[in-house]
């Protein structure tokens, strides 16, 4: 139970079994706020690692499935079945479920990008769900309080006309040849698409600058790479960006980067003012108003905009106790759980639509790249 | 339920009804990792109160008490009765309830300073738990993976001999009169005992020096001030330190300080070496080799002590992902978990001696300023 | 005098009146060292000026001219003529003056870039200097000690095999339309050249990542951009890079981003490592060795490359003490005043050919940005 | 010659002979603005370092003295003779030629501590300047802008009424025993004075802190160690300060803490705000208004008190370029060039009384550490 005294929402997983990374992730914010009960999953193919996963996570032998199709049938029909799933898979095991529990009126949870492929990513648009299910892209970036806060302060008129968006996403752990289980799906296109850094870590750095500038791409010119050799994907990611309206950006994101872990981060500039944030230090961003000092805005702390900002609402703990990646995620859920709830719409929450748009996104990077750099518009 | 298969203990509140700071805290430490199911709650002296608070925190009415002996006796005579109590009330309101559910054989997971009185805390360490029940002090900077990486470290003979401690912990909430829930008892002695910020941010500070650097402290000279006209208790601390073995140390603790909001913090320095770590940024650890340059350690990152580094242990997440307050806390809920169900030894965790140490600690500062700064061994 | 035994070499300055900011910055580097003693100048067009700076400089009236062609010919004829000249002026005067001196065997500090057209830069690298007259860029950063410790690392393959290449260098001084005599000239192509951002500090950040990689451009792809209307020039650089060998990078350069004084810095990552060094904080530098704990270089201090380190030799006071802007500037002084008295090869010093390919550069980032992005080989 | 059409100041300097570090500081700080001209030195007692660091230096041989009464008399003497001197020797041997240049009529610049005794320092303040000849103190951390802009706005109230005064000075230089040049007269009682780390680095914390603040010490309680074995001066020092009006203090300075290399930095908290500032990063400083973000100042940069902040008129580059150690100093001998020419009343520059004042601080210091910490006056 958790802070509101409302029952805790029945939960599925689809994937997320033992060693997984992101499985644990979605069930750390899945029990932070205390809105969510897991209670059935298909936590893996392989009918042992189901079972042993379930008994771990407390799924009783009888809703542990093999068979996400399976579990979406028989947990729609049960009287306490799942109200929610998660969705935690490879990308190429998106698509599937992700149908398969909204057209059987459960809600979904799913991690990005949104499917494998651009058309599974519209086919998936076009289902109708039933009941009105609905449907969270856990780009999890979203969740931080002062990444809302800096959308809040953008859209307000802060940093006047935005001019320049500088993004980024280092990362190192893929330098040199890596075989693990989460590198080998990663760097599979079977499995994680046509993009490999584009699509694992380039979206992200996209869907964070489109969520806190609101900038709309126009098209933009991209050079991919695959510095190691024998690798099937990109592994760095240079992109210049046209946005419309006039703005210009960069975004970089790589995986071959040694010293960074993982780290992004963002500037905007405006003909009024400057925002900078970066993961690493998720509870400051820099404010800087043209002709003025820089400032050091902090998560819930003093503030220009007032005391409804958006960070201030969003922040569990007093100003100077770091929050951090978890709980942006557990954010997420804890809004998802209002809307599901019906108590919300969910204005800050990452859309089916932002999962399409991601696709695109790769897609057109990957033809750009592919064709010299020619500047290449969303499909 | 969380990751291990293991049933949650079943866990109760003492305090923490709706708008207490720390209450809250415990509860999402106690729901992050699955290891805790809260079932009872004596949250509130006022009836109407702890009836809400219970109702929003799913606790049966049943098992909504206002009075934590009452609590003691009735849920240690359920079957189904709690196994554990979290202890979150003002300082004068630990030794009660401590005593109470030790001695029903409850184990007792108590915020600090450990009471109000020295006194209390040497009558609360002589207490005889029933059925070997068990004692957490929630000193929760012990549980960031970094600073347990560094207690490790030290002890392994990184930094040599050690010569010279500067820890600190700054805040400016209370820079002018202020009055709301959380200030007002921690500037009311009868609540918070003879130490306003020596006891409230003070005994942290010594705590984290203490845990990290394994020195026992010989003597103190200390100079408290109170800078706000009419408040009670002391807001700022200085105090020198000498340990024995002879390294020496300061410590300053302030509630006056504009600009820190929570800023505990400490630098450690050896006759080979130096380690220092704040909280603001608590995924970061600077580690100074004499003659090398300095290496910037990451929570679960490269490390030179190898991959068997507690901060390796302890981390959830991927390097590069900050976590923060939340999961160090909530790794002492967790590491408690196991000392429970008798799994671990929990050699890690604050105990009722570090407890009975922090009182000694905050009447020596006291007297000590009383006494112009006479040179004062802990009582 | 100096610290070496050395008479001074005698300096004459082109351009640098009062009000001026190069010429300035170009005079305390002379005297820091105390290598060279401004004895003549033809410190502005205006004789009034030229005059009254003269004055104010110590420089005597009759070697205080208003022509640059007739100061070349007359201090050639002194017995006590100048050795060696700055030329401070605006781009397109750097030319006639650097080639006047040079065929007049007067050694030239020339600031940059080399001038305001690639025909001139050309043309200037075809003069036959007299008497082995020789010639320094100015390329200040190439001054800065870790900078060039950065180079000799690489060099010596502490990174291993270059890959990518993110270097940047923003501003905000140029956010709104603004008028004074700094502005003025770098916003008017008659005067700067066709580029404006691109040439007034995309140079130095291109010469910057020359420098420190050793690594040639192969081609570029550029999106230049005048945000604020009315303006002339580009005032925000955006610029793919593809280097010789396979490494990438991105170039960005803005004069419009808020809260940005001078900020160029630059990260440069191979398969062994990495490295980052930014101007505002110039005396620490990242090392990323793969796999290893982040190393914070300082100036001057404990180092993985030894004793010999350039940065070892290069600092001027102990590690701790920052240096700055003018020392790096200083050091390029003394280093060529080595090269004058024929005892260095000044081996490190950015040369007639760093300007031209400065040009080439900005030719082909104007060139690529008015064909759309067009990958561009350097002219 | 400098910017300013003032004829050089002729310069003398005792001590500073090839090799010693503060000499040479001091050289490049007269030359740097173009304000000194150094002409004749007794760089050393030895004849031959003597002869040939004058050499070296540009000195004439004849002008070259190993003794400075001699030196004194002579160049007083000489109608070339010079205006000023710097005394660049160890402690014990600044009383003595500064009596002897002061008395004749020559202006003194003279590196801190004033001297190596009490008395030396009280007696060197009687003595009787022949012809109004001035003194300099060259405490150089008083010479970085933005230690002089927060003068100011402490001055001007920004901070409201002073409380705590945190500052500090750590070095890792003296961590084991250690011989050369350098350490072996600072480790020397008999040259160093009574005070090691006191009197070399503490000085200038308590230096630092008394310029900014205008606090004056009411009184200090003082725990000096020696924690290299053999040692016969301090090599760590912790001092609590009590100031006249209430503000409370700690000073910590240490040669002993690995990792820093030298890292004077101060905080200081009113109760309308704190201020912020570190040597490492000179250029920033942060200013923390209570209840409102912080902000980040830089040198010349944006300012909260206007266009005429003493930052902006004592910085020579624009903001962003650093300025660093050598600029600060060289402000000094800047600042004190317009006091020898009766142009300016040099009210920033430090004097005499704060060298007694620093004599003072150190006997203190020593004092109350010998009798266990009792709160001493300055004698």
């Amino acid at each position: 139970m958790g802070e509101n005294g409302k029952r805790p929402i029945r939960l599925g997983m689809v994937g997320g079994g033992q060693d997984a990374f992101i499985g644990y992730v979605h069930r750390i914010a899945s029990r932070l706020d205390g809105e969510y009960q897991l209670v059935a999953g298909a936590l893996s193919s392989r009918p042992e690692v189901a079972r042993e996963s379930a008994a771990m996570f407390g799924i009783s032998a009888e809703r542990a499935y093999t068979d996400y199709a399976e579990m979406a049938r028989a947990e729609a029909a049960r009287p306490d079945g799942i109200e929610a799933v998660s969705i935690v898979t490879p990308n190429n095991v998106h698509y599937g479920p992700a149908k398969a529990f909204l057209e059987s009126g459960i809600h979904v949870i799913c991690d990005k990008p949104l499917t494998s492929t651009l058309e599974d990513a519209i086919a998936l648009s076009g289902v109708q769900p039933k009941g009105g299910a609905k449907f969270l892209l856990t780009h999890n970036y979203t969740g931080y309080p002062l990444v809302r806060q800096a959308r809040q302060m953008i859209a307000d008129g802060k940093l006047g006309t935005l001019r320049v968006v500088q993004v980024e996403y280092p990362q190192d752990w893929l330098t040199e040849e890596v075989h693990n289980k989460q590198a080998d799906w990663r760097t599979d296109p079977s499995r994680s698409g046509i993009g490999g850094c584009i699509g694992d870590i380039g979206t992200h750095a996209y869907n964070l600058a489109r969520f806190m500038t609101g900038l709309e791409l126009e098209m933009l010119s991209a050079d991919l790479t695959t510095f190691v050799p024998g690798r099937l994907v990109d592994d760095n990611v240079h992109i210049m960006m046209r946005f419309k309206g006039g703005a210009k950006g960069m975004l970089w994101a790589s995986q071959v980067a040694p010293g960074n872990e993982n780290g992004p981060s963002i500037r905007i500039y405006g003909d009024k003012g400057g925002i900078e944030w970066q993961q690493i230090e998720p509870n400051k961003m820099w404010f800087c108003p043209l002709g003025e000092p820089r400032q050091l805005l902090t998560r819930g702390g003093a503030t220009p905009i007032g005391a409804d900002a958006p960070a201030g609402a969003q922040t569990r703990i007093p100003p100077g106790h770091p929050e951090g990646y978890l709980e942006a995620f557990a954010t997420l859920y804890r809004d998802f759980a209002g809307v599901i709830r019906g108590e919300t719409d969910g204005a800050l929450l990452p859309t089916m639509a932002d999962g399409v748009e991601g696709m695109k996104f790769i897609v057109a990077a990957v033809t750009s790249s592919n064709n010299d750099g020619h500047w290449t518009r969303l499909g």
